[in-house]
C-alpha cells in the first residue's frame, strides 16, 4: 500500500492542514481506544470544531475511502494519517540546553507518545555536563557535531538563550541534521533543505490577550 | 487616538493573521532597539518570509498609514500593534500545576517580556504547597476559585495531567476567568465566552516529521 502523497497533493498541503491532520490523529487515537470502528466526518468535525466539509476535504488528500453513510474506518484512517505525519516510526532526537524548558522537555510525555525519543542531551555548563537526566548523561556542547553524527540524530530541539542559538544551529547544520525545533526567540538562518519550527509560548498568550481586548477569538483554538 | 478594530475588521482577522501580527511585533521591537525609524513592507516581508502584499494587507487592518517610498514609522506601528494584541499592558496570570512544564513556565522570560506576569501558583501536591518558586508561594488547589477571584487573575495557564484538567478548568470558569492556556492533551469544554488556547509541543515536531517524510515543508515556520 503506497499512501505517500504525490507532488501535487504535497504542494497543496498548508501549515494549517498539517495542524488539522495532527488533531485528527489525536481524535482517531482516542476513538480507537474507545473501540469505535468507524467515524463520520460530522463527528470528527464536531470534536475539532470544524465543518464536515473541511474534514472531508482534508481527508481526501489520503485518497478516496470512507463509505457514504458508514463513515471512515478508524484504525485504517489512523494508520494512514500516522504514516503521512511520519509518526508511524521512532525519531532519534537530541536536545541542546538543559535549562528550565529543556529539562521539562526531557520528561515531556507527548514527545514519547508520538515516537519522538530524546536520546542525547547537550549543555555548556560544567555543572550539568555528566549529570543524568532520565537516564541520559548530558554531553559537552563542544562535542555536538560528532555526537549528533555518531548518534544518528535526525532532529534537534534547541532550548538555549537567543544569543547563542545561531552559533549552535550552525553546528547542527554541519552535522547534517535536517530538522530543528527552536525555542530561542530568534529567526534562525539555515540552508533551504533544513526544516525549522519555532516555538514561543508567549505567542499563545497573545492570542488570548487579543481575544480579551477585541472581544473576538480568532478562528481555531491551537493544538490539543 | 482610537485604534481598536471595528466589528467588520475584527471578524476578518483569522488565527494566522494574529500569528503574523505577533511576528511583526517582534520584528518591530528589534528594529526599534536598533534605532530604525521606518521600515518598508518589503523589509518586514523579508524578515518573516512573507510577501510584501501580505504584510501590507495585514497592516491595513490598523488603518491607512505608512508613506509610499518611506515605509511605516517603526515606533508608531509597534505601539498600534501592541495595543491590538493587548500587550500594551500587564496581565495577571495564574499557573496551575507546578510540575516539569509548569516550573519551567514560572521562569519563562518571554511571558514577562510581553507583559504576562505569573503572580499565583497552585498545586495539589502537599510537598509543593507552601514552597517558593521565584518568589511566589504555591497555593493549595483547594482554594483555586477564591484565590483566583481575590487575586484579580485574568488568565490561567493549565499545566496539569489530562485526567484532572477538565475538573480544574470547571473551577477556573466558576472564578469568572475568561482566558485559559491549556497544556493538557485534552479538548476542554468551556462556555462560549471563555477563550482557550491549547499548546502541545509534540505537534511542532509533527510538522518536522511531516516535512522530513514528504520532503516538503508546510508554508509558515511557526512562532519566533
Amino acid at each position: 500500500m503506497d499512501i505517500s502523497l504525490g507532488p501535487t497533493a504535497r504542494k497543496r498541503i498548508s501549515e494549517s492542514t498539517i495542524h488539522r491532520i495532527s488533531l485528527y490523529y489525536r481524535a482517531l487515537s482516542f476513538l480507537e481506544k474507545e473501540n469505535f470502528e468507524t467515524v463520520s466526518s460530522k463527528e470528527l468535525a464536531r470534536r475539532e470544531k470544524l465543518t464536515p466539509a473541511q474534514v472531508r476535504k482534508d481527508l481526501s488528500f489520503f485518497g478516496s475511502f470512507g463509505t457514504r453513510g458508514l463513515g471512515y474506518p478508524v484504525a485504517e484512517l489512523k494508520a494512514k494519517v500516522s504514516k503521512i505525519l511520519g509518526i508511524d516510526r521512532v525519531w532519534r532526537v537530541a536536545l541542546v540546553g538543559v535549562g528550565n524548558i529543556g529539562s521539562a522537555l526531557v520528561s515531556y510525555k507527548e514527545f514519547i507518545k508520538q515516537g519522538f525519543h530524546i536520546v542525547k542531551l547537550f549543555d555548556n555548563d560544567q555543572r550539568k555536563i555528566g549529570s543524568n537526566h532520565k537516564g541520559i548523561i548530558v554531553s559537552d556542547i563542544k562535542n555536538l557535531r560528532t555526537e549528533l553524527q555518531e548518534g544518528h540524530i535526525e532532529m534537534v530541539v534547541v532550548a538555549v538563550p537567543a544569543t547563542v542559538a545561531q552559533y549552535i544551529v550552525d553546528d547542527i547544520v554541519k552535522a547534517d541534521v535536517k530538522a530543528i525545533l527552536n525555542f530561542a526567540p530568534i529567526n534562525l538562518k539555515v540552508p533551504p533543505d533544513v526544516h525549522v519550527r519555532n516555538e514561543n509560548m508567549a505567542m499563545e498568550l497573545e492570542y488570548l490577550s487579543f481575544a480579551m481586548v477585541n472581544d473576538h477569538a480568532p478562528k481555531g483554538a491551537g493544538k490539543v
